[in-house]
């Protein structure tokens, strides 16, 4: 599985179940939200915008991605947002490069990096005004996609997070599968 | 990091917190343990019957461990028990090979695979009476280990564990350190 491949999987709904452990107070949180994936063009506005910021020349072969999420959780149904994720592939290997991205739009953007290992696991490395965040991302299967990420703050403080995500509905069709059947 | 580097860290006492989704109540539960691993010579008895269990003939570059857990949720005081797993590398490539695992001493041995990735994630995969489990363990840190496992059961129903771990006190000093220490 290339980075193409890997992001084309992560297109959908997702039902998604977090849970957040303070490492430090030995208590974890819950939450459960709605999650839309879905691929964004190079040429759009929000990929160009962001490619600017960081003095990147958009290029058709970025993977970029919207993610949209949705809070279902009782307690938290005011916490809904988008993230903008742009992949820059390194030219000798597409699948490791830099990683930027913005959550919603009044958000900063960050700048980062992206690898996908041979166990086709995706690494999502990003150190910011000393906080340092990485999330791992794999599938379990095409329905079932697992997430954990570690957060260190400046202070010494540290949270873990594990997110369960199950598909819902049908796995969108892919743009190839469509030329293919157009074209037979 | 090769495979022996990898369980060298694993040896201590660690604090572990637990989540587990089923993902079709889509209820979670927790727990909290101590777990002690420990290394293993290949000459120890458990070692030894295991490999014969499996009709394999015990070598010192195996690696195998002792893992004894001691469930402290309140509710969960009587889960105590231990597991002895026993690596077989592969003659090509040490990173890669058989696993062997036995849950405390009346429990059934199974056989499977582990790999450890070029991200240093250590795979542990065992299919067993229908039953299919994956478990991938990492290092965030030295003292920080994360472990997430699926089991997926014959009829469809499907459980994700999350854990994370912190080292309880210094990590054990390694054999050849000692060793240089003694010889200089």
């Amino acid at each position: 599985m290339n980075i193409e491949e890997f992001f084309e999987l992560n297109n959908g709904k997702w039902f998604a179940h977090r849970t957040s452990n303070d490492l430090t107070s030995k208590k974890s949180v819950e939450a459960k939200s709605e999650i839309v994936i879905e691929k964004l063009a190079a040429t759009r506005p929000e990929v160009v915008q962001l490619c600017e910021q960081h003095q990147i020349e958009p290029s058709s072969n970025f993977v970029a991605s919207l993610i949209n999420w949705n809070d279902t959780t009782e307690l938290n149904k005011k916490n809904i947002g988008s993230t903008v994720l742009v992949l820059v592939p390194d030219s000798d290997n597409s699948n490791e490069g830099k990683l930027l991205s913005q959550v919603s739009k009044a958000g900063k953007s960050t700048l980062g990096r992206y690898k996908l290992g041979s166990d086709e696991t995706l690494s999502l490395i990003v150190e910011s005004d000393g906080i340092s965040s990485e999330e791992r991302i794999w599938f379990a299967s095409p329905n079932l996609r697992m997430r954990v990420n570690v957060v260190k703050q400046a202070n010494g403080f540290s949270t873990t997070s594990f997110i369960t995500e199950i598909r819902m509905g049908v796995p969108p069709v892919k743009a190839d599968a469509t030329a293919n059947s157009a074209s037979s």
